[in-house]
């Protein structure tokens, strides 16, 4: 929980240029969700996703299986 | 289990403004449950969570895909 | 595995607060399986749970999605 | 991996009496696999069983859903 | 998160010369899905997947079961 | 991800010996896959298994439920 969040990182460099630039992604969930939106911000512990009405949804990252840019 | 808790971390205080807001929020968990109602209290394991019943229901950090407001 | 155990944790105390009180509990786990009975100690790694019958199932933390007092 | 396996821990007990009493014991799997047999060794990885014709199977600790003596 | 990447680890280096050579491979994931593509990079969380339209996905390291070259 | 790889531990020990003597093993993961082959090499974060036509399927060590010495 606590330890410290590598913002240099390739992955994590990738998701801060996405909430920059304000992309629509795809996040994959291991439960077989598929979360689209825009990345609002990240940290150590989860994405944030906010969709078309900028309702966010609190991705925790452990939950995560893939994001790529929504096709 | 006995790493420490980072209160700093946005994603902890999005889930402390939801307690002190006493929001309703959706938890989705990965065994696909579905759990709704209000924050009571995070800790760096768990979030505790209470129904319209006041009852509780404290759920696993590492169970959770996402959490979100409820619709 | 042999991180510390943190029993000032709210969730550690709730869990030895079940144990005190010898409530009856649901485990859910990612298996889907729902444990009930009554809690007999916890450690770092894993909760004790026992049925009717005094029967012991040691369940690991990691597989454990929510618990709850039993309705 | 190397983190340093805690036999003080009751749940490390609890195996080890398993281990020393030849006691059969069920183990359910994150899979929903049930591997049924005796205890032979724990390490800070793994659990390892062997059935009725003393073949082994090594099941890794973050699979273990719980144990529980064979009813 | 920031934990120290170690890139002489056999699996690592696999991975790299993977990169290298442009290779096509297969990701399993937990959610059984199947990635196939040319790794682009790795780090310590993630490796990234291009397909044949030159589109990214970023799988995390959590989420694979496997890496196969593409048969 | 760097953690130092305990090659002390049994359970690490097995899977070496599986090398040496180059046994056939299955190795059942969390997706239900069934993997089965000689074991190539190991380290702290992946196990190597070959097939009948040497192709290597690189197995992530967190995706393993059991290893067994194939039937």
């Amino acid at each position: 929980m606590a330890e410290e969040f590598n913002t240099g990182l390739p992955s994590t460099r990738q998701v801060q240029t996405a909430i920059k630039n304000k992309q629509e992604v795809e996040l994959k969930l291991l439960t077989n969700d598929l979360i689209a939106g825009k990345v609002k911000w990240q940290d150590s512990d989860c994405i944030c996703i906010v969709d078309h009405y900028d309702q966010p949804t609190i991705v925790w990252r452990h939950a995560i299986a893939y994001l790529k840019p929504k096709a």
